[in-house]
Formats: C-alpha cells, structure tokens, sequence
C-alpha cells in the first residue's frame, strides 16, 4: 500500500464549495484503488485564518505543508479582508515560497469541442487550441525586495541563473510529456517551447533568454525553442493561439499576466487548474500546491453556483505530478471531459452556470465522481 | 499663421514607407489650411543610427527632438541588429525620457463595423469596444536602476508619487475628452477610468492604486474610478473587451503588456496609433513622440504592403495632442473610416492586405490623402 498525505486548504468563499467536490473524487479514487491510501488533514489559509490567527497562514500550517506530499488549495480572500496586511494572498506566496515551489503550470485548452461556444473567440481561432504555461513562481518582481515608504515604492524584478535554469528544466520536461500532438504521451517528440521576456528592455529578460538559450543547448538539443518578446505575446496568444500549442516558458510577472489570457481564450476560469510544484516532472514524486485559477468568488458563494471542475483538474495534476499516478489523473481528466460534453457528441451535457448550463455545484461535482 | 516644427524620425524597415504614406497626409492638411505650417526636419533613429553612428540615437537628435513641438516616430529594429547593445529599440527609450513624454497612448476600437471580420473575437463580443490605454512611459521596471551581472540581472520596479499624480491627471482629462459615448467630446460625462496595478503582491502597486486613488477623489469627484487586478484585467479584456470601454490607466510594464493585448482584439497592429506625451491633454500644447504601435516588420519591408493607417492615424495623434488642431485630426481620422468602410457601407473599401484587402501602401496612402 502506498500512502499520500495530502494537506487540505479549503480557504475562502467558494474555496470549500469547490472543495468538497473534489473530495468526492479522491474519495472514488481511494475506493477503486484499495492500495492507495491519501490521508487528509484540513486546515486553514487565507481569510478564515486571518480571522482566526491574524495571518494568511500560521508556521504550523506552513510546516505541515512541507511535511505533506502534496497540498490541495481552493481559494482565498474577499472584501471582509480587503485592508487586511498582510492580506490573504501573502498565504499562497508564503506556501509557495515555503515548499519552494518554483514552476506554476498551468494548462490551457478547450476540453470538448462543445465547449468552443463559451469561448470570446472565434471557433476556427481558438479549436485545437493546447498549450500549458510555466511560470517561474518564487523569484522575479513579486518576491524581490520592497521598499514601502509613503515617498517611494519599489519592487526588485531580481534573477539568478540558478532559478532559470530549474524552470527551463520543467518546461524541458513539460514539452516532452505534453508531445507535439499534446496527446501527454510524447506523441510526434516534443512539444515547442515558446519563451516570453523582455530581453530589449529588461535586465532580468536578458538574463531569462541567456540562460534559458543556455539551458536548452546544452541539455534538451532536440526541443525547439523559441523566443517571443512577452508583449508581443499577449498579442499573438489572442489573434492564434494555436500558434502557442506547446509551452510557454516565463518569469513570474509575464506567467502572472499571460495565464490569465488563457483565461480569457477558453472563456471561463471555471475549468482551469493549476500546479505550483517543487521538482521536475518524471523525475519522481515532489511536494506540490494545486488550486483553480479562479479566486474565491465572493459573489456566487454559499450558492451552489460555483464551477468545481477547477479544484477536480487540480486534483487530478496532484495526482499526476505529487503522486506520479498518471493512469488516476487520466481518469478523472477523461471523467470530466464526459460529464462536460453535449449529449449530441456522446457527454452528460452536465455543466454549470457559467459554462452555459444548470447544473449546480454538487450535482457536477456527482456526475464526475461517478464517471470517475 | 501657426508654425510647427516637426521631428521626423521614419526609422527602419517598413518605417520609412508608412512615414511617406503620413507626409502625404501632412501635406494635405498644410495646402487646405493655408494659415498652419509644418517645419520638417528628418533625423536618423534606430538600426540606421546605430549603422551611421554607433548608437540608435544621437545626442543630436535627442536636442532637435526637445526643441521640435513634436516627434513623429516610424518604426525601428530588425534582425540585423538583434546583437547590437545598446539596441534599437533603446532609441524610443532615449527619446520618451529625454521628452519625458510620461503618458503613452493608445486607442483601441474597431473603426468600421465591415472591420469585425478582421478580430479574431466574435462580432458580438468584440462590436463597440472602444478604450484608451494611458500607460506610465517613463518610470517603473523599464527604466528603474539595473544590475546586470553574470551571477544575477534585476531591474528596480520603483514609482513615487509624483510620477502617478501626472499620469491620473492624463487619463482623467482622456476620460473627459472620450466621454461615456466614446464621442470624443465628452458626451454622455466623463468616461470610467479603469485603474490596473497589483496591489496584492507589489509594494509599487499599493502606491500606484493609492495615489490614484487620492488624486481622482481630490481633483476629479465626478470620473468614476474602478481598481482591477493587472491579471484579471488582461483575462477580461479577452473574455469582454467591451466592459472597459473608457480608459485604461495603468503603469510602464502593465500598460505594455494589456496595450498589446488591444491589438490581439482588433486583429491586427495594422491600425493601431499611439502618442507619447509630455503634458496634460486639454491644457494647451505639448511635446510628444507619435508612432504606430506595430514595428519594422523586416519580413514585408520594401514591398509596398505595410498598412499605412496606424501612422497615419499617429498623425492624428500628433495634430491633437501637440499642435490642439482638434478639426484637422478629425479630417483625418474620418478620412480613414470612409477610405476602409467596405462599399456597402458607404465607404471605398480600400485596404491592404492585414486587413483582407489587396491595396498596396501607396494606393491606400493615396486614397486617405485625396479624402482629407
Ligand atoms: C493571488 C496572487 C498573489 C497570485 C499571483 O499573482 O501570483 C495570483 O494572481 C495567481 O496568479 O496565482
Ligand atoms: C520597443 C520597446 C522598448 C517598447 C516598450 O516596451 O516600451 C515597445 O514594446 C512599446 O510597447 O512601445
């Protein structure tokens, strides 16, 4: 028997609806898989914890973190914590940071074809679209030095090799598991790595394509990489983005801003996951955050209204790169894909609100556990 | 009579052709309006510069771009420079901060609904969007102290106040000019301003949203002020272009990355202007440096394909901001519309090949010419 713990982070808001929801899966996963054991503990982050500790997160959540194997996270903040300081988002920075999780993936697609409808773009644009951004996710601008004062502020845009270099190696071994065909089997040899940056402005975006440039000779000779001046790229990823099919690998502020386009490509946050880990993938078991792209959704809270196939994908990319399970990942991905897809093209058609459906929260999140 | 001097700067590649495309305008305008004079004066900027004198910009032309009343700007850079240090694109930076031409910018709209077809967005999605984009041009990360060694590279992301308070004074007179109607007249009261920072994790975006925050309460009580998360921003402006129909405030990196995204929107760079400006709009004549938002395109360079309108239309800039000609930019700017409306619409359905026409740059140059 192999067993996982697995550190729990409801959060805020929507964050325990979406929760709850992939804890039925996990459950289904447990039962069909009788040598797989995932022991749970819950605890809190963000809002709830300010309320309750004054911090985002405690050093004892922070140590349990660390002495997980993974740790799956909903969501955080909302308005009661608006002049919260620190406020509930320093409690992801301060995971992030702790379990020093370097390499935030996350995938972009439209997962069924029924699905083009809920996209801004044109359905020939954005069908086939299939990409996953890495971004680097505890250097960079966002953990740099600041000063505060009423007279000046400033945030250090701060790189060394070192953390360059560890993130090429995941985009490396993203684009060999994704494969051209981004079937996630290597399928047609690796995928393209498109890097973004500043190099004709930015210290630091010199020093990403140098090393990254370095990186990729020296050890990954067979992946096509390409450079893309970020700015240019948020342009590109909304004209085509197909043209992306493959991995976008960049810093923290550009990932920060280009991960939401995706966002705004499949047009909804509803279903996209996300996966901060701490090594690279296939080479064994690392510690990890997983958690929707969304936020906490103050507005549709306590509704059952909230999409909770963010929170099960994540889970899913748990299992795939904390727990190296990839036939359990595969099953509750295609189990999703089921649930979401029309009746006419073989689905349930069981969607919720924001994906053009009625269903609620829970009634999705059933369908999913049991096609699981 | 009024006299102008203007600072020609076509640069390289295709810069050169769209800069005669906008001279004919220029013509035009001096022989109808006998009482105006533009004095021209053509200077070397970019990869040219650097091949003639080493640098992309002169201290010479840097001192005629300051005493001109205003620069018009083609484009600069190309392959043959991609090692050149400093680089082409350093010539813009050199000009921006020795103008300090802070405010930069760039209007996004569909001119002419026959132009829906061009977005890669559904009609019903992308129809009416129309905002401004008021970028910070000259502080932030782009031009904050660098460290750039081996071992490390960082650029500081530093703003104090002062630089803020002048760049929410530019998009509170924008959001007055536009006005809610997007007539460019203030109809329907001043326009909402859409303020885009990271205030959750960057100590220069607390300052950002809290100075903006005090100047529109003390000086504009009546501008409606909305704070957005720089990422959710960009996911939104995919998703619902349409919602931040006003003007969009945000700093030097920001700016740049979301400026860029209004070109995914609309479809093409083809059409897209921007102004650099050293002063408040409505307050009287000021300097500033005017180009199109594409850049040298090498690959169409010579070949009489580039679209000329996003120079053309940084013309119009130029005549509005620096020389407050307010009827002449508009000559203009409707010139353009009644050249590139489909004939259906009443237009002559002259366009070039970006915009699934087959005008060369000449022919279309010429046709907005002859229709000021
Ligand atoms: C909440 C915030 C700190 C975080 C970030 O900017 O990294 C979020 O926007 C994200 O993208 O995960
Ligand atoms: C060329 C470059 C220096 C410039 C910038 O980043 O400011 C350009 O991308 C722009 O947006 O005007």
């Amino acid at each position: 028997t192999q067993t996982f713990r697995i550190l729990v982070l409801p959060g805020d808001h929507v964050g325990p609806e979406v929760m709850a929801e992939a804890l039925k899966v996990l459950d289904v996963v447990e039962e069909c898989r009788p040598n797989l054991k995932f022991e749970r503990t819950f605890d809190l982050v963000g809002g709830s914890s300010i309320d309750k500790h004054g911090v985002p997160v405690t050093e004892e959540v922070l140590d349990k973190a660390s002495k997980s194997d993974a740790v799956l996270f909903g969501s955080v903040g909302g308005p009661e914590w608006a002049n919260a300081s620190p406020n509930p988002e320093a409690g992801i920075l301060g995971l992030r940071h702790k379990l020093d999780a370097f390499a935030n993936l996350r995938p972009c697609e439209i997962l069924v074809p029924s699905l083009l409808e809920a996209s801004p773009l044109k359905p020939d644009i954005v069908k086939g679209t299939k990409f996953i951004v890495v971004r680097e996710n505890c250097g960079g601008a966002y953990f740099g030095d600041k000063v505060e004062k009423p007279e000046v502020a400033s945030d250090l845009w701060v790189y060394e090799p070192r953390e360059v270099e560890r993130c090429a190696r995941v985009s490396a071994a993203v684009a060999k598991i994704l494969g051209k065909k981004g079937d996630g089997k290597g399928g047609g040899g690796p995928a393209t790595v498109w890097s973004a940056d500043k190099a004709n402005v930015l210290a630091s975006g010199r020093l990403w394509r140098r090393v990254t440039e370095d990186v990729f000779k020296r050890e990954f000779p067979d992946i096509e990489l390409r450079h893309q001046l970020a700015d240019s790229m948020a342009m590109l990823m909304v004209k085509n983005p197909r043209g992306f099919n493959g991995v976008i690998h960049t810093d923290n502020t550009f990932g920060d801003i280009l991960s939401d386009i995706s966002g705004g490509i499949v047009g909804s946050l509803g279903t996209l996951p996300s996966a901060s880990i701490s090594g690279i993938p296939g080479e064994g078991r690392c510690n990890g955050i997983y958690e929707p792209v969304h936020g906490s959704a103050p507005d549709i809270a306590g509704k059952n209204l909230v999409n909770p196939v963010a929170q099960i994908l994540s889970l899913a990319m748990l299992l795939r790169y904390s727990c190296v399970l990839v036939d359990e990942a595969v099953a509750i991905e295609k189990a999703v894909e089921r649930v979401f897809d029309s009746k006419e093209a073989g689905g349930l058609g069981i969607r919720t609100k924001d994906m053009g459906g009625d269903a609620g929260t829970k009634e999705a999140g059933d369908a999913i556990a049991s096609e699981v």
